[in-house]
């Protein structure tokens, strides 16, 4: 099943996509899919629209966020396997950051950069959307929290997370007095603005039910800028797992229904040069589409503000 | 005005405080501080509900966090003029993280720390919370889109952050070939787990309106742990001002109304010795307390799991 969120004159609907090749159906009573998740009988309601509601046509559909205010959004850090060695010092667990929901942008929605964000460039990523919240899940238990896969286009920000990391020396406790301190060398980042900017969270175009995603870790996964291939990867180059990542995640932040999970970039640099860094979309403009093989195509044009 | 968010039986209740020294009224027709935020009317209910609405007891009542599912909630980073020395490299602007809503809990709720989180220590921070959204806003405009202030302690994990730092080397541009790459050596920390954890979010015990806060920054704030005073400092030594962030964030990031700031840590140690790092909650367990002056006391216990 395909679920998605769209824009209507009168205010944003779940709908149910694929009821033809170029038509949807509104789920009525749902302004959102976050909505249709939390509801217990969101699914059977997404069925029986399939069947039963007037259809509209996809052709010039104004597309939201399929989440448009998720409890969370989680994106994972460096989660490929690609480039081992770049990694000098790094934790054997994932490492994970929050964008806020006022990055979202629908599929076809303008990315709107601004000169002072510095450089910007697409991460392309299989995006987890979660169905039954929980805490503490093992491995074994994770699958089946996940509601269905998404695509986001973690937008980031080099310039930004330069300028918002800090060296400097933090206080410790000091092991030999309780009341003690000592400094500690260290660096530490922000990733509010390099991650979290208006419209760096492109997400969509809908929500594949895990029904139809067999194997999320056999995907082919392409970037493209303008057309041209940047990235062509597979999401079997994650380093953790789906099932790792949100048994993991469930142990320190409990997951709630609509909670994202985006899984970190496929890194591989196309046959044809250039690798997602080279794509600075503050100078080049232009669109950048990502497709994930089973799930879709999530387009977006650049807008220079 | 001091507005809350209480749980009933029956369901959460948007309440306004100080209807006599101990007991509050219920603003009918609100879940949460944040719908009556987001309400046109929303003052004029609650000012209407304090003359008109039947009282409740303030002993034993239930908090949640003010707001339960702000848009955002942000977090300004090594936000004192205390020490600046310790930093070596920083940007001169304010640099955030985001933490998740399901990090909050009310006043008197409590802390639910675990052996994996390694240390965890208390942060006393002023915490603004945004009325009218916007984005671009001048520093001068940017006070009239406050709607209020509250507090929050900001626990942070020093282990986690320890562990979610990276040393890598980054992939940049090529600046002599646009298809080129290079690698830089770089550090980066991610939030999620060390900012982010479930219960690390206090937030309350309400939020008191803009205008019983002439100076937001001429506060004094401090910081107990089972009654001894860690921190004692006061929000004019904050490095950014409250309408410096809200003005810089909002060149990036929209602001929604309900949206939560925590503006930094307070650094100064007490007098009595010792620093917030001093106490690792889940070594000693016990009650912590921030209190503000003209905000409140939030107060919550430490429970291990």
């Amino acid at each position: 099943m395909r679920l998605g969120t769209i824009q209507q004159a009168d205010g944003s609907r779940a709908v149910i996509v694929g009821v033809s090749e170029t038509e949807a159906a509104v789920v009525e009573g749902f302004a959102d899919l976050g909505d249709l998740i939390e509801h217990p009988d969101g699914l059977a309601l997404a069925s029986k629209a399939k069947a039963q509601s007037g259809r509209i046509s996809l052709d010039g559909v104004h597309w939201l966020p399929p989440l448009r205010r998720p409890g969370k959004i989680l994106g994972v850090a460096l989660n490929n396997s690609a480039n081992p060695d770049r990694i000098m010092q790094g934790p054997s667990t994932p490492a994970m950051f929050v964008k806020p929901s006022s990055s979202l942008v629908g599929h076809g929605q303008p990315i709107r950069v601004k000169e002072r964000y510095g450089r910007v460039h697409p991460e392309p990523e299989l995006t987890v959307v979660i169905g039954t919240g929980g805490a503490e899940l093992t491995i074994d238990e994770a699958p089946g929290h996940v509601f269905g896969y998404t695509i986001m286009n973690d937008l980031t920000s080099p310039t930004m997370r330069g300028d918002d990391t800090f060296h400097y020396r933090a206080i410790h406790p000091d092991p030999d007095d309780p009341n003690g301190i000592r400094y500690v060398d260290s660096w530490v980042s922000y990733p509010a603005r390099y991650k979290g900017a208006d419209t760096f969270g492109p997400l969509g175009p809908w929500v594949v039910t895990t029904d139809e995603v067999p194997d999320p870790h056999a995907l082919r996964i392409q970037c493209r800028h303008d057309g041209r291939v940047v990235t062509d990867d597979n999401t079997g180059n994650l380093r953790f797992s789906v099932a790792e990542v949100v048994s993991f995640t469930s142990q320190y932040l409990t997951l709630e229904p609509g909670d994202v999970i985006a899984m970190g970039t496929a890194l591989r640099a196309s046959a044809k040069g250039g690798a997602v860094q080279n794509v600075d979309l503050v100078r080049l403009g232009g669109t950048v589409e990502v497709e994930i093989e089973g799930i879709g195509v999530l387009s977006n044009p650049v807008e220079h503000h």
